[in-house]
């Protein structure tokens, strides 16, 4: 079982190197991962320049690698031959913060995942929920092992074809969480407000500002689980398509007008 | 009625400037795009820096605005408040290449669409389906008018609640192309392949090389519909959960172990 790390933190993040320690015992274990932070830059495929991919080291010293590519990067360069050794597993974590509901396809953590089923392999992305107001370091280990205990899961009973797991960890210690539960992806409400400043010449300028998105408590997603204390497991496909929508179209007029 | 357009290969895109042209037709017309090409970078919200919004003009020398973050960051910025007016619906292309099947979640095109529909507003993704042997300019006049016809459907029928249209036009002159249909999203097949090099100090890069992409022909496909000659509307959604994955999750052991 060789499993590839990555994350969208970047190589030296202190959540990739608590995914590291758990996934060793699982099988062996090639870090690819960005040289720096990719949050929020979604599933890219870099395409139009070259991809530089360095050496690098963990923080027990163990030999890893840095590119400068995206997450999905660092996954298809795996795939496509930059480690001589086929890869049987990627996952992609852990992030400092929830990806829940809307934030999927926005999120790098979870799109190297999608990266990871578009090649026909499992892919598992884990997240922890952190509240607004925490402050100082993360203990991470809690939310590595519970990944553990679902990588493993994946590698005995596998994954139905196209799927990927997106994991979410409450940020509490294992033995107030509630059991894991699989959910569905719920609503995200964002909270995003323009932050229009004026540089020091007076030419303008804008943050994307405003509160940390919360969502829509329901029971059975993703957004519920966590709400209850419970680790939460969404599985995810490619398929966007929308089928009850499909019907309705269908009744508008499709001839081609001049 | 306040139309958005934006698209991903940047402000003085040829594309952009057909469906400018057409849009007009329908309504009010503002352009925020890109101030340069953002192809195959994903759903993307730029929190980690600001951005810069500047005055462009258009190849008729029309006002539009050019910004430094992604299509999908366009989209939020005018939704936020970077307009002054109100924005009722976004079109978004014309990409000068499909986006098909699994292309969605990297498409600037479509995630520009994918953002519009995240803030509850209407979304039409454009692309052209042009052969990889093609040189010399495109004519995109005929997919501007294909997309103006979709768009006047959009503002007429309403679309349901979170839902985008993926437009994909056949690069055919119209009399050629075989009608509208109402598709859903097919299975691309890719074939990038890693082309190695050394930098003139010896050091290596890596690009992203290989072939265009193909894809699995499939009737009732978005594939399926080009490869009939025929214009593709693909309703996509948010919700990337898979349904029948979650059975069969929930017959794995969720007890959370020590």
């Amino acid at each position: 079982m060789h499993i590839l790390l990555t994350n969208d933190d970047g190589v030296t993040a202190p959540g990739l190197f608590a995914l590291y320690r758990e996934m060793r015992a699982l099988g062996e274990v090639t870090v690819l991962a960005p040289d720096h932070n990719w949050s929020a830059s979604g599933h890219v495929k870099t395409l139009h320049r070259p991809i530089r991919v360095k050496e690098a080291l963990l923080a027990d010293g163990t030999s890893c690698l840095a590119c400068d590519g995206a997450p999905s990067d660092c996954v298809a360069l795996a795939v496509l031959g930059v480690l001589d050794k086929k890869i049987d597993l990627v996952v992609s974590g852990i992030n400092p913060n929830a990806n829940l509901g809307h934030d999927v396809t926005y999120s790098g953590t979870v799109t190297a995942a999608l990266e990871a089923a578009i090649w026909g392999l499992p892919g598992v992305a884990v997240s922890l929920d952190v509240s607004d107001d925490h402050s100082g370091p993360l203990d991470f280990a809690p939310a590595a092992r519970i990944a553990r205990q679902i990588t493993h899961m994946v590698i005995e009973r596998g994954l139905p074809k196209n799927v990927l797991l997106n994991v979410n960890v409450p940020y509490l210690p294992v033995e107030r969480i509630r059991g894991l539960r699989i959910t569905r992806q719920g609503l995200r409400v964002y909270r995003d407000k323009l932050d229009a400043r004026k540089d020091p010449r007076g030419a303008p300028y804008y943050w994307i500002g405003g509160e940390a998105p919360t969502g829509v408590v329901e029971t059975g997603t993703d957004i519920g689980a966590l709400a209850e204390a419970a680790v939460s497991i969404t599985p995810l496909h490619l398929d966007l398509t929308d089928y009850d929508a499909i019907q309705e179209l269908r009744t508008w007029d499709l001839d081609l007008k001049d």
